[in-house]
């Protein structure tokens, strides 16, 4: 009873420190930047009057702060760089991707994140906090299992992680539900709906504290949301305005792709070799100083910045964007009270929307760009500001165009551009992001959720043309960066159901045999990079009885060879046991792990490889000391007994075998390889045939440890995934 | 290219169909059962001064509707019984239920709900409904392959159904992100991200046009929510109502459970044999009648009613436990403007408390006992009102306790007892349907997402609670009625990590391989009723080659001694090319069947099983022409030819055989085993060595098509949960 308590208590206990550690990070993180801005307007404020000045400061304080980022992120951990999602898409994929969960780019990232949104810059904080929740819920329940175990296990993992992000996305604005959501969307193919339940627990737990915390800092009230609304809710829109509401989603959707486009091309600039990007290269700091001088400079206020509201910072921007003025309407006459930050919209001279345009148009290149600075930064804020102006322009030309509103009933219902900015930001980022439930964020940012119904049919025509388009801003990423990550089939991509596993699969398939020698696994070794080979009962039978690892396969090569076992079966004879007691005395290193490995049917290439080398050191040792002491006529007797060995069939009793590969048939369709393969994070498997090894598919090996899935277009209309096939030696 | 449009245009024809099919539906439905309650409270008042004739119509008004309704469903489609999510989540589960998904299940689900609702019993509509629109997705997807063939596949079967459950319940309110979120809590185990967006798609769809249609019959100004709340945004709770708002979800909690157990008590007493349900079970409408009648005396307004608000109905009640008011201060004053139907919550002379307790009392065990009846009927609508008189009450406690509201800032802002109602709303629902998506539907049912930190605490609190004590409603309902589903396991019942599949599995496995005679394989099939057989190399050997279904080795067993194949032979000597072509004769029949049967793992039994009856009764039909024709002296010769036949080896290259069956290995964990026989929907997998067979573990068999998963206590303090191992002979 007791035991069950505890076990249980400790997921609680995990969710829970997850919870509110996060809660405290993302609290401390936004105090801080927030303290930030603030010296940073003070200054600019203080030197007022003196133009050339303000305008030093304006530029030199983000500089410092972006290279300081920049630089600290290089020193400390690389890893820590970008956004974060599509390293934690890829590796809840079942990909391990290294030092990417530590302690180190954990420091990095909250140290650059903090510095990178503390400069105005138009760059935001969801990705990466997905990153540092990860990393936290990895570590915590590292820490956890030193007391009790219970996290050791490969499904845990991936549970572990899931959570992570959902806290992610939950306590960076608290929006828990919206980042539950979110977090589902973006990096699971395949949900377990027992995580959507502890994901809830730990994001709102955390969202809760998060929102407790600004409340006893006197920030807020009571518990509200962050960029609270206040639409009237007995009339919110009419069905008249549903057009607009569309004209906004389709617009958005474009707009979306776009912005994905745009944020390649000037990733892939950047990567091309010539000799601007060489000396980028070799000067890191240049570029994330060059850019934020750029950007800096359009957005001074007394410059540029006054036709495009430059002096407001990215929060300010979403809170003015959504209020509940008509800014055409109090346009050059007297400002209204409780206009607030709202009054840098309205220039004396020139128009609202060329001023919503202006921010717009700029913010949009400002943002395609600095999402690409080497530093920690998401791209979510920055799109959801511009989706709020995009927004607010199409709600300030409905108030132009029907300026006495609607008549219902007697009443006359204004028009409320708000309400269009929050549909916009909800739009923009769903078609940026290709999720649907940034809806249910904006609720949660909001507070309000009269606009439901719109908001979601504006967010679903966003996404159906954005994703028809281009990949989500993370695929784009994930593409760029050539991480190894299998994507999802189109929705309507139906031609997989017509291809079957046979038309795809290699048939020279290679193997191994009891009967195989050791100079043909020599050859086979020699010959191919390859990780896994299949072994069969016979040539001519061809019957699959699993599959060996290539490490398994060069340990048990080097061992037969050895100076040892020579050394031994010419002291012994021929007589086996003696081969088998020392045999285990090499493979004693990884007992435990060949436990765990037998449990499971992913591939830990890298832990594996580590444990291996490890044997293959030990034997070299081995060799040495008695090679040293050896008479100088041995070297031939040596070479004539390894000819020898060579020819004897290899001791296949004493190698590892996983007896269990996954298989599939001839006639299994891609669609279900495809759904297999993604369930259950395989990256090959045997096509058998009444137990014969008849084919291989798996994903396309590009380098040691990563996979990559290609698409090609096939028949000039279709894009298909192709397993890209793997020849076994 | 015209091709990928058509098929794209296919599916989001089929979305946009079924959401706009469902929303007529659902909204035609509303209207006639409020037409009905209409007509009901219209005779009630027409009545007034007449008490006894009062009475007769209050009571049998709905004895007609209920008793029609029962009526309808036994003779129409008597699977359109009760709520249907327990029914789908077994479904989804891979389970074949037949007779579920006709068009006649769906007429009488409708017919019959809208009595039901008619009758203003306390019956919801939600769980019907995400019965009704699976029907609908699963005849219209039907309708639509018949041009093309797309909806075929098993995976988009899954994921048709999928996309009904969200439609259903997010057209059931206008509720479409509650909807999705509620209907994966349900159904789902694991979830396809892919079908998230296609219901989300769907049932906003769906909700748009539900509301619409209640703007154009005038019911609603514009699109806002069902039940709209007008609670004040500036301030909506202080935290130190907190506690309150906690109480409120551990209560929940552990009422939720009773719930649970009151119904499932219910249904386990009826289905006890005593005199009494036997005669019941005879006479199927009384049962449901006498219940009826039972309610309504209870509820009748001039008589207990008065006490309870027996006059509201199910929709009114939520209306008015929803309001801004707050009871306890207005009782015995002067009604303020805008009190509308919540004046029935004052009673003259009796406290509000004592209204509300007995509210909550006697509707408990009514709701637990009317959604026991065999009509169609939901539990959740029920629950939901029940919660919210519980929260209410919580509200009008704490108003009474802080009658000052509490200072903040120097405004003093008042308690709210609506919002405690909302929150108990939620946690209640979420407690008996163990789900955390309520709180979402409230929110979209409110219009109001003010109180969301609290109502997601109160709804979790409630969750762990409940959880603790009970499984959900339809898991109960799932055991009741003996449903085959694999339940999920527990969270945190970490033993599953340390039992393997070697602890569990049944070793004596009996087996075929090519050598085994045809009596060997008649005697195989006369001492078991099981399914499949696996086929191994040889008895030494002992490696795994394939399974081979049950019907399949019957048809093998049948044609080998079948007239047809002994005259065909003795006519043309012992030459197999005859026995080849006539087998094709015979199988050509399923040969469409073959070709889908391999592409998939999951076993479909009833469909096959249907198939080779055909099959085995078109032997049958031979061998009664030839039999008649024979002479007299045949009888000896054929037995010996029979016992000669059956003394030969299996003619294994005309019988099909699943060339991959799913394979496990001895160390696979039972935490991994099962996951893998979710997601995959296995009911049972070989445990393989290197190749070897070694042994079974399946889902225990119950009944021919049905399989039961069994929990039991081990070591006193853990419920496991066990692979009842089915011997295979």
């Amino acid at each position: 009873k007791t035991c069950l308590l505890t076990k249980l208590g400790e997921d609680w206990l995990f969710l829970v420190l997850l919870g509110f550690t996060m809660a405290l990070i993302s609290w401390s993180m936004d105090y801080a930047s927030a303290k930030s801005l603030q010296a940073y307007k003070w200054m600019y404020v203080e030197l007022k009057g003196n133009v050339p000045l303000q305008y030093l400061a304006w530029v030199t304080y983000p500089i410092i702060l972006i290279v300081f980022s920049s630089l600290f992120c290089h020193l400390v951990a690389p890893q820590a760089i970008g956004s974060g999602i599509p390293e934690l898409k890829t590796i809840l994929r079942g990909v391990v991707l290294k030092e990417y969960l530590t302690l180190k780019a954990f420091v990095a990232k909250v140290i650059g994140l903090t510095a990178s949104l503390g400069s105005g810059m138009p760059l935001g904080k969801e990705g990466p906090f997905v990153h540092i929740a990860s990393i936290c819920a990895a570590v915590l329940s590292r820490v956890l299992s030193i007391f009790t175990g219970v996290y050791e296990n490969p499904y845990g993992y991936t549970d572990i992680l899931t959570v992570g992000c959902a806290v992610g996305v939950g306590c960076c604005f608290g929006t828990p539900l919206g980042g539950v959501l979110f977090s589902i969307e973006v990096t699971s193919t395949y949900f377990a709906v027992r995580n959507y339940w502890r994901g809830y627990f730990a994001a709102t737990f955390s969202a809760f504290i998060f929102r407790v915390l600004s409340v006893w800092n006197k920030d807020s009230v009571t518990i509200t949301a962050l960029f609270r609304t206040n639409f009237r809710m007995e009339f919110p829109f009419d069905l008249q305005e549903l057009p607009a509401f569309a004209v906004i989603g389709i617009s958005c959707g474009f707009l979306g792709a776009f912005f994905v486009y745009l944020n390649r091309q000037v990733v892939l600039f950047m990567r091309r070799p010539t000799a601007l990007t060489r000396f980028l290269t070799k000067h890191r700091l240049i570029y994330p100083a060059v850019v934020t001088l750029i950007i800096a400079t359009f957005t001074f206020p007394p410059g540029f910045g006054q036709f495009m509201a430059g002096e407001l910072m990215p929060r300010e921007c979403i809170n003015s964007l959504f209020d509940n003025f008509t800014w055409t309407k109090i346009w050059r006459s007297a400002s209204p009270p409780g206009l607030g930050r709202s009054a840098m919209w309205l220039h004396p001279h020139v128009s609202v929307f060329i001023i919503l345009l202006l921010f717009f148009i700029m913010k949009f290149w400002m943002s395609a760009v600095s999402t690409t600075m080497p530093i920690p930064s998401g791209a979510f804020m920055p799109v959801f500001i511009l989706g709020a102006a995009f927004g607010r322009l199409v709600g300030e030309i409905m108030a132009t165009l029907f300026p006495n509103g609607i008549l219902f009933d007697g009443i006359v219902y204004r028009i409320l551009p708000g309400g269009y900015a929050v549909i916009g930001a909800a739009a923009m980022t769903g078609a940026v992001t290709h999720t649907v439930s940034t809806a249910v964020i904006c609720f949660e940012l909001t507070g309000q959720i009269s606009h439901i119904l719109p908001m979601m049919v504006a967010v679903i025509l966003a996404n159906m043309v954005a994703q028809g388009l281009q990949p989500s801003l993370y695929d784009s990423i994930i593409q760029v960066k050539k991480l190894p990550y299998l994507p999802e089939l189109g929705f309507g991509h139906i031609s997989k159901y017509n291809i079957f596993v046979e038309d795809i699969m290699v048939r020279k398939v290679k193997f191994l045999s009891p009967q195989s020698t050791y100079r043909e696994l020599d050859l086979l070794l020699q010959s191919t990079t390859l990780k896994t080979f299949p072994l069969v009962d016979s040539k001519e039978s061809m019957i699959l009885l699993g599959s060996i690892e290539r490490c398994e396969l060069q340990a048990a090569c080097d061992w037969w060879l050895s100076a040892e076992r020579r050394v031994y079966n010419q002291g012994q004879g021929i007589s086996s046991p003696g081969s088998k007691v020392s045999w285990e005395c090499f493979t004693f290193i990884d007992e435990e792990e060949q436990e765990e490995n037998k449990e499971k049917v992913r591939p830990k290439w890298i832990h594996r490889g580590a444990a291996h080398s490890i044997v293959c050191s030990v034997a070299t040792v081995y060799h040495c000391d008695i090679t040293t002491d050896a008479t100088f006529d041995w070297p031939l007797q040596i070479k004539a007994w390894e000819e020898a060995e060579m020819d004897k069939p290899i001791d296949i009793d004493h190698i590892r075998i996983d007896p269990s590969p996954f298989q599939l048939v001839e006639r299994t369709s891609l669609h279900k390889t495809h759904t297999l393969f993604s369930l259950l994070g395989l990256s090959h498997a045997y096509v058998t045939s009444i137990g014969k090894l008849v084919g291989v598919v798996a994903l396309k090996e590009v380098s040691p440890c990563l996979f990559l899935f290609s698409y090609f277009r096939k028949h000039g209309h279709l894009i298909l995934m192709s397993f890209q096939s793997v020849m076994f030696l």
